[in-house]
């Protein structure tokens, strides 16, 4: 079946390896494949309380990040968040279709609600699983690569899909979530990986600091190296980097370095990982900002057109 | 000094009498002094649940209602919700200003909870405050004639206007709510008065329809007609209807019945209803629909140019 794809990201920094092995590298390979649209949520960074000014150069990093991993804009409709404002009216409908009950149930805004740095839980944050209903449905997506913790999220998605059709009629589909099979990367400090942490290997880095990053890794005192997730957590994570970087078994890796400790895990790691990234560094530094920048305008363009048919319907549908 | 006003009604059906003197007549006088916006708050029906197929009726007999008591559309913006993408955009900066807690203490938001005939108590209707901020604030509006009931969604507007003004720099005016000094006019039964319990004189019933409704209004057993609101709340509410449809005070109408019972009240009542609106209900019948519906169209046209213009402020304020 053609499925119409929907994948984005927060503009809150450059990309890290943790996207493209946990997202990225499957988009390439769906696009060719599905209609997709990749969403740069702009506007959901206010749930983050991010400084404006910056969003700005986030928008410029991840198209770069972007182009530079081949996603391609001749088959792909990158497109942001506040440049459809016929989406956000889908917000109206949906909010209507969903109770405060089953909002507060939704555990993964429970869980950002516990991390939040805010002091009060904003009505945004709140109401953030219609807000992605919305992203999904406007351009009647089928299809919804998720990480785990966004399971809930398409639930609501699908939950406001059927509740409209059954009360207006049939206009969306009750799209799927499709979880990646990819391992979960952690952080070079063991955490979670998250560029704010400074524990990820960003696209953009250079070799050198890619080097110091790794360096700087956290790793145990045994120098004999075993791939034991339980209970050497940060060897492991280093070990399925290295894995991924090179399309090889992790264990075997393990195997080859035998006893020579961290130091030749991480030297192997360095060069694993700069050599995995050269291209695509290389790609970056090429790609034309101004071009760029044309390339998301292009995405807006046909992004509204689709949201603008939608509304129509949707406004057809409950008797406008 | 020189306000832009914001008023509106939800299209649920003709406007009765309890509009007319609560803001219709109030509008007419205030579209001669300032800038005004009169929203069709044509998603909010959906609130309510009104069943599709009857909103665009409904929106017709509003607009007819409007031309009727003569609102003048070379002054006056009406404009339609559903017809303002860029103002329903406004919603997520302004989601991300107002807490949960908040809302959740919003009076007027746990009274229409309380009377919701929603077994659940929906998004929609839990943000409804910050959708009023939006509905405000997209035309900057600075003075906002209220009700009662209305005067805690202002101040969520308010708090949102400071909260952005604050955070991203002076964008929105910190709007005014307007009390009326209309008396409160109850339904033809005591109760509130409301098109859906048929205790309201809408302003275009017929001549006949409307004597028929006062003469099963209720009174009381006391021949002797006096004005007293406190306990005699029937008798006092049609001496206040009727006093208004004349320019009278109560009390002297009352003297003037004097022992003329009920039948004669209702009798003065019937007549001075009949007159008052026979110039409204003249107009009305002469208002071409198809004329009103472009009124809608250009309003719409011209509401939506301050949006896209407001919007744009909005996001270069945050630094989009």
């Amino acid at each position: 079946m053609n499925h119409t794809v929907l994948t984005g990201d927060r503009p809150t920094g450059p990309l890290h390896l943790g996207h493209y092995f946990g997202t990225l590298a499957n988009r390439v390979r769906l696009q060719d494949i599905h209609q997709m649209f990749v969403l740069v949520a702009d506007y959901q960074v206010i749930i983050d309380r991010d400084l404006p000014g910056r969003i700005q150069a986030n928008i410029d990093d991840l198209l770069l990040d972007y182009l530079a991993v081949g996603i391609d804009p001749g088959k792909v409709t990158i497109f942001q968040h506040s440049a459809i404002p016929e989406l956000n009216q889908l917000l109206l409908p949906f909010l209507s279709l969903v109770s405060v009950a089953e909002l507060q149930r939704n555990p993964t805004v429970k869980d950002e609600i516990a991390h939040s740095s805010q002091s009060a839980v904003s009505g945004l944050m709140f109401t953030y699983p219609v807000h992605q209903a919305a992203d999904i449905l406007f351009c009647k997506g089928t299809l919804v690569p998720v990480g785990k913790d966004q399971l809930p999220h398409v639930e609501v998605t699908r939950l406001v899909a059927r509740r409209f059709n059954e009360r207006y009629g049939p206009v969306f589909p009750v799209p799927e979530a499709m979880m990646g099979d990819a391992p979960l990367l952690h952080g070079l400090d063991g955490g979670k990986m998250s560029k704010s942490r400074g524990n990820a290997i960003t696209l953009k880095a250079s070799e050198d600091e890619t080097a110091a990053l790794i360096r700087g890794a956290r790793t145990d005192a045994d120098r004999h190296i075993t791939y034991d997730p339980e209970s050497r957590p940060e060897v492991a994570n280093l070990l399925t980097l290295a894995g991924l970087c090179l399309g090889r078994a992790p264990e075997e890796i393990a195997e080859e370095i035998g006893y020579g400790g961290a130091a030749r895990l991480k030297g192997m790691l360095t060069e694993a990982v700069n050599e995995f990234l050269r291209p695509i560094r290389k790609r970056r530094s090429e790609v034309d900002l101004a071009e760029a920048r044309q390339v998301l305008r292009e995405g807006n363009a046909r992004a509204r057109e689709r949201a603008v048919r939608t509304l129509e319907e949707v406004r057809q549908a409950m008797g406008f």
